[in-house]
């Protein structure tokens, strides 16, 4: 049946045209069918419902002002809504889901379009029910619910922030005397998000395909005098224009030169607003959000196309860092072993261009590849940048420095979809404070780093999709040997 | 001296490159300096000061993900600072002003950028003096201060919403005894960022010149066929890459065909996802900002290039309306007997167009224009695309329809800039209860406006200064008259 207004085609799908990615609405079934069983072994002593918010619309501070509603995460998770204002809950006797809409104003039709009742939006989002919210409580009651389960307090290891739960429902809960449990789901909802399904995975690999596009062009585009936000421009354009990408997972990072060092630049207060010099190294970590699933993905390379000698020593450290750990990807592994790997194969390379000298593994003691990458090696992929799951309840972060800062603590599982992105910075306020720390200085080439300061930095990352077997990169259309970067940029030239 | 890094070129200056607009702090000074004077007679019978605070950085719900950050806008008037977590201090004793910047971790420098001290940042935003925020209360008492006037509770007239004040400080105010007086400050500063200082006028030119010469360059882009966030994606592109404005004032509303009578179209529930048609008459309101200053500029037309005789009817209709105003418009004119003119060219058009019959009098008696023009005429524009002001206290607005969603009630001030956007809409749930109420339906060609249900609607819609003669159309830059479109659009053609 036709839906060209919330479904681009066909009900329960979601697309941005033909030449865009449809998504089926199976793929969030799926997600809910896979908590059903994962909370199947639960005690069911009690007649229980499993109770959701969606996000709700937000003006800026208290002017009319509304940014782009964007979905809260494991509500979209769980039934894909586009829309601000709702709530979803599943039924864990007849694992029956069920929609609730807001019963919107009559003025809804002059100003934000059409409204349909809850018979379309079954058909556009593939529940088994649809109600206003306003008959949340009679449906609770009609369904015999005792007990509701909610995400509250559920603590996300990234933020360190807690889940709000339902937090606009507490009134009505505590007035009809449901019980709310806040234990029982969220470790099951957020270890459902940590394997991906068939479909999910389908989402990610575009987001990340097109995302890669979008670096390709750039690439092409650059030139010296250009500025560094002219960069972001042009992704935003290309995922948007040819792919149907309006959102990027998080705020483009468009580093030229020293500012390659700052590992988070392009936020407000550092708006990638410096003009590109010949001989800058460009560091873009740029990615394409399509269906509230994100790509991560960051090059570097020359804005002239071609790597100086020093380019290419820093180039190779952190590549032959990303490969020894892709190639040892697999289910099982540590994670924070990869991280670990990546550390040693980039002291082992900074030694053998000079500018670390001594015995590896005594440097690593000392954690002086953490005065290179501060960050951790990569992280979980999905809703949001910084998945959820990283760390399993009562497994505490490592404090040692780099470790401290990795937000995956696990073993590989298949399905996984998680960043591999090992980088080398000079960034001078990591660095000068180590000169001066005998422990760290015996093993630095004071003088050939100073020199390096003006160099920033050096990130590769990839996003990849555990197998059964190793891996596969979803971010492999991107250009990422030197070879490789200086003929597509040549390529572009007509060189 | 040189600061690339915060103010691109020299201290107390914000640009994005020296192919943009230069914004000197002086804007700011002289907003603090119309603050001052408006409080001048306010009795000051012990030692206060104004204290405001900016916005926070924030995180989507419970996950790490920030969205780009955008300051409030009563803190940004005063002060101009693009950086999250500060606090602004004006001494009405000596009319010193007083930043106060977050203690930022050393981590801060790894992540975010280089740390710079109090000294640093009262050279970029050309403040008296700098100090930590955890100094707050410390530098309070040293001013002697006994008084605090904030904007506490105050109502923005077209949110409905009440102002923060100082929420975060609450306890610290009551704490050490502080006066917190609500009433004082609101009206007068909204009433200081009605008028707008030369400096102002000169970010909002420039930002609906840039936003103008994006319309030309979108015009020229868009064929049947296209997506209608194609549009989008090319106007967010050419305002970015060109001339540095990162964000839009609003959501971008791509209309193509029907959609064109959906006033707030391409939020996240209709998200600009429909393919355009030959024959699509487009809708397209889209204004870039820079420096918080909005363009919001509004234009029609057909997609192939060439208006058809049906949308001639139309646009002329819409068109003669705003001549009409744009020319009566000086200051000390109604508003809203603004609003009536424009209704009243709307009718008269719509019945030489066969589309309404009968005396034009007795039709606006029964509210028929609000039919197809059920918004406001137009409304102030500034540091929100709704900016503040509209409605004196005291002043109720009309329950009329029409004049009911007019955002500014009052006569006009030289200084103002607002925008005039008349538009004619053909929305089947607005015009299809009036066919069965005899009042209105006795003036309506019920026949001819049926067949209209695909066509959509047109608006029209320029940003003016209102100077002390007349007006200057800051956005006059776009193709407006039919010839003209006609003819901008042939010639991208080649034609
Ligand atoms: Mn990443
Ligand atoms: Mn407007």
């Amino acid at each position: 049946m036709e839906c060209s207004e919330h479904c681009a085609g066909s009900f329960g799908h979601f697309n941005l045209g033909p030449h865009t990615h449809d998504v089926p609405m199976t793929l969030h079934q799926k997600n809910r069918q896979a908590m059903l069983q994962a909370l199947a072994s639960v005690p069911s002593e009690s007649c229980s419902v499993v109770l959701l918010e969606g996000g709700k619309s937000e003006t800026h501070h208290d002017t009319d002002h509304e940014e782009l509603f964007r979905q809260e995460c494991y509500f979209h998770y769980l039934f894909g809504v586009k829309e601000p204002d709702c709530l979803g809950l599943v039924d864990l006797q007849t694992g029956k889901s069920h929609l609730f809409i807001p019963r919107l104003p009559e003025s809804y039709s002059t100003w934000l379009g059409k409204i349909y009742g809850p018979d379309y939006w079954v058909k556009v989002y593939s529940v088994d029910e649809c109600h206003y919210t306003d008959e949340l409580v009679t449906i609770l009651h009609l369904l015999g619910c005792k007990r509701i389960l909610s995400l509250a307090g559920g603590l996300n290891t990234d933020s360190g922030l807690p889940h709000a739960g339902l937090r606009s429902l507490e009134k009505e809960i505590q007035e009809n005397n449901f019980h709310e449990d806040r234990e029982i789901l969220f470790p099951v909802l957020r270890e459902c998000r940590v394997v991906k399904n068939k479909e999910e995975i389908d989402v990610l690999r575009y987001a990340c395909q097109v995302s890669a596009d979008a670096h390709k062009a750039v690439m092409r585009f650059a030139k010296p005098g250009m500025m560094e936000y002219d960069l972001e421009a042009k992704f935003r354009y290309e995922i948007y224009h040819r792919y149907g990408c309006r959102n990027v997972g998080y705020t483009c990072i468009c580093c030229a030169g020293e500012s390659g060092a700052i590992l988070h630049y392009g936020h407000a207060g550092a708006p990638n607003s410096k003009v590109i010099k010949p001989g800058d190294m460009c560091l873009l970590d740029m990615g394409g959000e399509y269906h509230h699933y994100t790509a991560d993905i960051t090059r570097s390379w020359p804005v002239d196309g071609k790597f100086t000698e020093t380019q290419r020593e820093i180039y190779t450290t952190v590549y032959e860092a990303q490969e020894a750990v892709m190639r040892s990807m697999r289910p099982g592994v540590s994670w924070p072993e990869m991280h670990r790997l990546a550390d040693r194969v980039i002291c082992e390379n900074l030694k053998k261009f000079g500018y670390l000298n001594g015995d590896v593994d005594e440097m690593m003691k000392e954690f002086v590849g953490s005065l290179f990458m501060p960050h951790g090696l990569g992280h979980l992929l999905g809703l949001t940048t910084h998945d959820v799951g990283g760390y399993l309840d009562g497994i505490q972060r490592s404090t040692e420095p780099g470790l401290k800062s990795l937000r995956c603590g696990r073993t590989l599982l298949e399905g996984m979809v998680i960043t591999v992105e090992p980088g080398v910075y000079f960034n001078r306020s990591v660095l000068e404070p180590a000169f001066s720390r005998p422990n760290q200085a015996q093993f630095m080439n004071v003088e050939k780093i100073k020199k390096m300061f003006a160099f920033g930095g050096v990130r590769i990352e990839d996003d990849v999709l555990v197998t059964a077997t190793g891996i596969e990169n979803l971010s492999a259309g991107v250009p990422r040997s030197i070879d490789e970067i200086e003929a597509w940029i040549a390529g572009g030239r007509g060189e």
